[in-house]
């Protein structure tokens, strides 16, 4: 078959590699029918994860048809459709238990694209079967399924549940790539009394507003302390979102936040950033950290399915499997190409 | 009346000053019949706190006898003796409505010895006093109340209840001084599996012990991070409270807590510390900072007053008011005195 191979940093190919098999008897191996690539796909083309190593086929989001199961699954068969998650859970582990999935330690968690050979492929074998694939619901668009196989779990969870969003909120998210606007658009179902979004590039602030922002900040501009303050009577955010990954996008997340307000870190950071807790001890913040669980995709998938989130809104570009390397480089220049969510269809 | 009376850095003494005034219809005078020392006031002295300028009288933390009161104060009179919390709340503010008095936006808040006179004095105005005094409970001796105008509460509220200390948790506190060991105190309220002392001093580690720690490490001889994890099969603790107030300790207190685990800053700090989101960002951690708001201390004098906390266990050296400078020379070099509170007495 034909996959998407990294090899080392800076290098991969769509080449040929062996197709997988049935490890384990609660592995399936899934027919690739669509697939994504995320912005942490690029970080590790940059080298930024050590754990992903050369021969390493990519990508932990998939939509895909059941071709083998082992022994032992007992959901899913051959010929069902699924949704592959970014996170696989052994299902048994103490963290599993309390629906904690991305820190599973039986094997678990992110794996797929990561530490085994991931999705973007024309197949891929996914472990624990019976609880790392979601069945699809019926008519959905299996490229709206998609964007459940991680932005909108990780921007629910991480950015809006751990934030705890409350009605009359006001949300503050830094960023609004992929992420920051999956983070957007779950925080409305909150009904926030303002989700004000801040980024660099007025071209995601545009995207932001057609997502749920009811403010935007070009911080490349504005001052986008003095902006928040101003809608909050000099408070600050009451839940404040950081969807970037560096230093100074937490730090000014840390800073919008009001006494007592809760920070949330989404992004994928590389380097350490400064809590300046020599003005924080005093103000009642509560900051958070997190992998996506993926807990709340069965009910994510209700919503997309009721229409209460218009998951196919992340989409901008179509390809066929066999142009990933063009994928990638539309994908890697979205502030040129407006992409958000590029999909890769058989 | 005699006060002790802050000169800018390094500059105190103990001098005659006006006795306070009534000055607004809530306001109370209280006679100071027993008072306390904070590691807050050494900090102050340090000029780390620069809010508080030449003049100011120190102290937030004392037992008194209600001597005045405004013509709006209905729940005391004078004769009740009374505790003078640390926190002062206006009672009606937002904060305040949401039992977060001390970031009370109506001009209270951590007030005494800070923005306004302070209780190291043998009389203080205490603003807003209906809700900012706490009657005193029959047959309890007022040095046992005192340790509720601030420690208690403060290792209860900004520790253990924003660490979220759960029965079976194992807790790891950074710093074992008077805020540390009121949270061990505290947590052992909620039935941990294990609480772990860190800290440099063995006789602050043995102090530990008394108050309800199980294991101690003394970090300038052994690796905190290695034996905690040894003590939880390698994943870190459930709960680290970090409560001395430089990064170092803080940096420590997050290294600390396992993946899901919970960081509750109480320490005073006066620098930014490193956080590590290049290790943090995938582990879900939650990270709290806080300021007392004193809500549990009712609970906390039911608690003391029911035998279940032993407040007077913190009291190691009794002093008469004219004695100040040589309390706060005990207090200040407690790692050869043993000082953990000292208690003036009128």
């Amino acid at each position: 078959m034909r996959a998407l191979v990294y090899h080392g940093p800076g290098r991969k190919s769509w080449e040929d590699v062996p197709e997988p098999e049935i490890v384990a008897d609660g592995d399936a191996v899934v027919r690739v029918d669509a697939v994504t690539i995320c912005g942490t796909d690029l970080h590790i083309l940059k080298g930024d994860v050590p754990a992903v190593t050369d021969g390493r086929i990519l990508g932990h989001e998939a939509v895909g048809t059941v071709e083998a199961v082992g022994s032992g699954v007992r959901t899913v068969a051959p010929g069902d459709q699924v949704l592959v998650s970014c996170i696989t859970a052994c299902g048994t582990c103490r963290f599993c238990r309390e629906s904690r999935y991305g820190q599973c330690l039986g094997g678990g968690g992110w794996i797929l694209g990561h530490k085994i050979d991931g999705t973007q492929a024309e197949y891929v074998r996914v472990p624990f079967a019976d609880t790392s694939v979601h069945p699809l619901p019926s008519g959905v668009p299996a490229q709206d399924v998609l964007m459940l196989a991680d932005i909108l779990p990780t921007g629910y969870e991480v950015g809006v549940l751990n934030g705890a969003v409350r009605p009359g909120d006001v949300v503050a998210v830094v960023g609004a790539g992929p992420i920051g606007l999956a983070a957007i658009m779950g925080a409305r179902l909150f009904s926030p009394s303002h989700v004000v979004a801040i980024d660099l590039a007025d071209s995601r602030l545009e995207a932001a507003k057609q997502f749920g922002a009811d403010a935007t900040v070009n911080n490349s501009r504005q001052d986008a302390l003095a902006a928040v303050r101003d809608m909050t009577g000099g408070l600050g955010a009451d839940v404040a979102i950081e969807a970037v990954g560096v230093p100074e996008a937490f730090e000014l997340t840390v800073a919008l936040a009001r006494p007592g307000g809760r920070i949330a870190n989404i992004g994928v950071h590389g380097a350490p950033a400064a809590l300046h807790l020599e003005e924080q001890w005093i103000r009642d913040i509560t900051i958070t950290t997190g992998l996506v669980d993926t807990f709340s995709t069965p009910t994510l998938l209700r919503l997309v399915a009721g229409h209460q989130l218009d998951a196919g809104r992340f989409v901008t570009h179509h390809f066929a499997l066999e142009e990933f390397p063009r994928a990638y480089e539309v994908f890697a220049d979205a502030g040129r190409t407006g992409a958000l969510k590029v999909v890769l269809t058989r």
